[in-house]
């Protein structure tokens, strides 16, 4: 199965753009997914093609059109995820990428402006996502971080390396710090533990270094993980029922 | 003063790739903003123009060389900020978005494989950035996204549309809900109170919206939010003193 992304946007000319080099620009040649850039423009009926309109009750910019949209919505949706990139939607998580890789594929809304009419989101079957908290010109960058993030995953796209990263992020924690040859550097040595060749202190020593990054660069993380770790009270008491 | 971007990577020609269409393409056309990509590989001093190595204590993947990327740096660190790009960075804000944009421009660091070789931020003053909890196949999607969050701040490129925006965000709320014609779509209408042409009412149940949504779909914002507007207990008890 291939993984199949169609994206709607009034800059088609902007994919695959840097999809189409490094790993994903080989997978893209390779068949491993398929990258369709389609015009919302393709969708207007008059002779401006307009696809546009002054936000009602006033105020800067310009909104996006229910109906157009709504037509070219509808002429691609064929039961993949369709997913509107907006910074109103919900925090894209690793884990989100992962469920979407594993699938057929999505089609994605690109807004520019001010964004979409929001009738859009009421009457069809839309998931909004947010790839961070700042404002970008327009949905085509979030796309493409989007799908960089899933074609990755992409079966026979990275092989074997890296694997491992996106678990240690799923966990909740950032990643340990890495060190590479040549061993000193501007008199700063690798640290002594990961040359030791003792396989489970450098596990312990990595995983103490995740803990104390995750805590010191992202309280928010910490948190969070550490609520997950030592689980809910109600789970505590069902566990000591035992 | 122009914003000068400067990137440093291992596919400089993902450069300025999204960046050269649309308002980004034409500021950038019109010499509002540069965009100078560097291959690290010109830095490297062996026939096979080698960045990476294996992780010092095992496990997948490859780990970019403090010795190259140093020396990739130090040959263009000229006061402008030094941002690389990493999931084990400080989330990227709208706000250090602003002051990018208002600034002399970045030189850009992209990781690949595993990341860099820790010691480069040990030596080196080098501000880490995420643009989100999940995992890219490298930075330059991420530089791509900073530059344009901060591109389309340069004045001149959006002109006063869209200005109200990020303030909007910035004030750690969700943007409320936009609608434009047709008045009525698939029996949707755009509520009454935006065509009532009355300001005052329009500005409230715009708020009034921008809080709901906020609360609903990022507790995290608005939990922030709410401590921000209420005030730290000290600052209160400060206030009243007067």
């Amino acid at each position: 199965m291939t993984f199949r992304a169609t994206i709607l946007t009034l800059y088609p000319e902007m994919f695959p753009g840097p999809l189409g080099a490094a790993l994903a620009g080989r997978a893209l040649r390779e068949g491993r997914w398929s990258c369709d850039p389609v015009n919302i423009r393709d969708f207007t009926e008059d002779r401006h093609r307009t696809v546009d309109d002054t936000p009602a009750g006033g105020g800067a910019g310009m909104v996006l059109r229910a109906d157009i949209v709504g037509r070219a919505v509808d002429a691609h949706a064929d039961g993949r995820p369709l997913i509107a990139l907006t910074p109103r939607g919900a925090p894209l998580t690793q884990r989100r990428v992962r469920d979407l890789a594993a699938g057929p594929g999505a089609v994605l809304l690109c807004g520019r402006f001010e964004g979409f009419d929001e009738r859009l989101f009421e009457a069809r079957e839309i998931e909004q996502l947010s790839i961070g908290d700042y404002i970008l010109s327009g949905g085509e960058m979030a796309a493409l971080v989007l799908l960089d993030a899933c074609v990755r995953l992409i079966p026979g796209v990275m092989g074997a390396a890296s694997s491992g990263d996106e678990e240690s992020f799923e966990s909740g924690l950032l990643e340990y710090p890495h060190y590479t040859r040549p061993v000193e550097w501007e008199g700063r040595t690798i640290p002594e533990v990961l040359r030791s060749g003792d396989h489970a202190r450098i596990a312990a020593w990595r995983q103490s270094q995740a803990e104390i990054d995750t805590r010191l660069r992202r309280p928010d993380l910490w948190e969070r993980h550490e609520g997950a770790r030592v689980g809910s009270p109600s789970g505590a008491r069902h566990g000591s029922k035992d």
